[in-house]
């Protein structure tokens, strides 16, 4: 399969885990880029690759350029960099893919739907890689890019990339918020969130063969107003009050 | 290990799966209560045991009566039924151990902490159960019994059992119902869920082995208004749009 040599623009979460995968890939990271001095040297060790804390000094002579900033310093590292015709991509769900088309005249998008963390070693061959680009040379190369990590390939406009990202802040981000008040009340009570594990991992698993709506279980769906008083009666923290009777609201109207 | 005659009054999804288990432990199920007809029929069915529809016709020399009714209809069963000294028990997560004492001079709880669907055949070893006893004797009882089912057994008071729940509810059926809304949105863009399923998992698994606050991630906790506002502009269903709102804000306070 072919290689590529890679410039990797940024060193969060999403940077750090696709370019250990495509490293192990066995593509070439040839920069790494932060405008952090400490997590450009951190990310650099780790791919072994040189490294840069200017946008000035990124190297020309890559076959692609992977930017993977905040959402809200895509358009300035692109508006920062010019590569004429060699592919550059971002990795963000709710950037559109024009916002860097001032860098090149192939770009595109490279959407890693997953959620990452620096030091949790992430397996990508099961991650769907969402792909948008500009022309259908530029479609082929990330396809191919995307194939040597992963086996689960999406071609997916810039529309549905956002809305993709709704839905994945809702099951993914807004989930974990909910394991992290579960845990602070169990904790308020001398109990540990081990407890409720099974729990937890046994309602991700339902839905892998079931409709999510079906598997609604709880008071809310029953109806059963006397526990969930009950319940706003026992909550003392003022926001998880809140959420508790708008989710609960939520589920009512859905069931 | 000791086999007991067990009456079950109920047949929902948690009466109908704990029923399943301690059949399966070697317990005889030897009457089924429901109020419907036709739940009272299909769980005697599964269990090959006896049903009856009248709290009047049941019988009195079972070792074990578990409720498994609705959380409101606990109390109403408990004054219908007198039971001397046979053991009686609820499997609530939010009904206190006093409400059926009128029963019985033996009561207790036996909450298994899991979600349950009536067709989905649950494993319960991995269940923890959270048990709760008027006296030790009746204690030492369902340690016997919850034993014989699962290897994951509490003791636990009626204050801590209720915060357990509502953590529980929090972890899993607040949990579901954000993936029924990240279903929904999907699908409005002619998506399948099976896109989020790795993300999904994978935010379960994560909380494994670490703490769910390190594992935070998205938009709000990384103060990234912009995609926040692009968000809220795409989604269009108001609910939606409030528990967008409402959970960033939260995760913002936490982080």
């Amino acid at each position: 399969m072919q290689k590529y040599n890679i410039v990797l623009i940024g060193a969060g979460n999403v940077a750090t885990q696709l370019g250990l995968a495509l490293k192990r890939a066995n593509h070439k990271i040839i920069q790494v880029y932060s405008k952090h001095n400490p997590s450009a040297i951190e990310l650099a060790k780790k791919l072994k690759s040189p490294f840069t804390t200017s946008l000035d000094e990124i190297i020309s002579d890559a076959d692609i350029y992977i930017i993977s900033v905040k959402d809200d310093a895509i358009a300035n590292v692109a508006n920062h960099i010019r590569l004429n015709d060699k592919i550059i991509i971002h990795t963000s769900g709710s950037v559109a893919v024009d916002s860097i088309k001032s860098c090149s005249k192939n770009y595109g998008v490279f959407y890693p739907l997953q959620t990452f963390s620096k030091n949790k070693k992430a397996d990508f061959k099961k991650v769907p890689i969402c792909l948008e680009a500009n022309n259908k040379k530029t479609f082929k190369i990330l396809e191919t890019l995307a194939k040597s990590i992963s086996n689960n390939i999406h071609k997916i406009n810039s529309q549905q990339r956002i809305n993709i990202h709704i839905a994945a802040v809702f099951a993914c981000n807004f989930t974990n918020h909910f394991y992290v008040i579960a845990d602070d009340i169990l904790k308020s009570n001398k109990l540990s969130l081990d407890l409720i594990k099974p729990l937890i991992a046994e309602t991700a698993e339902k839905i892998k063969n079931n409709s999510p709506i079906e598997m609604q279980t709880g008071p809310a769906i029953r109806g059963d107003k006397k526990t969930m008083d009950k319940h706003l009666k026992m909550i003392t923290n003022k926001k998880y009050k809140q959420l508790y009777k708008l989710v609960s609201k939520s589920i009512e109207e859905k069931g």
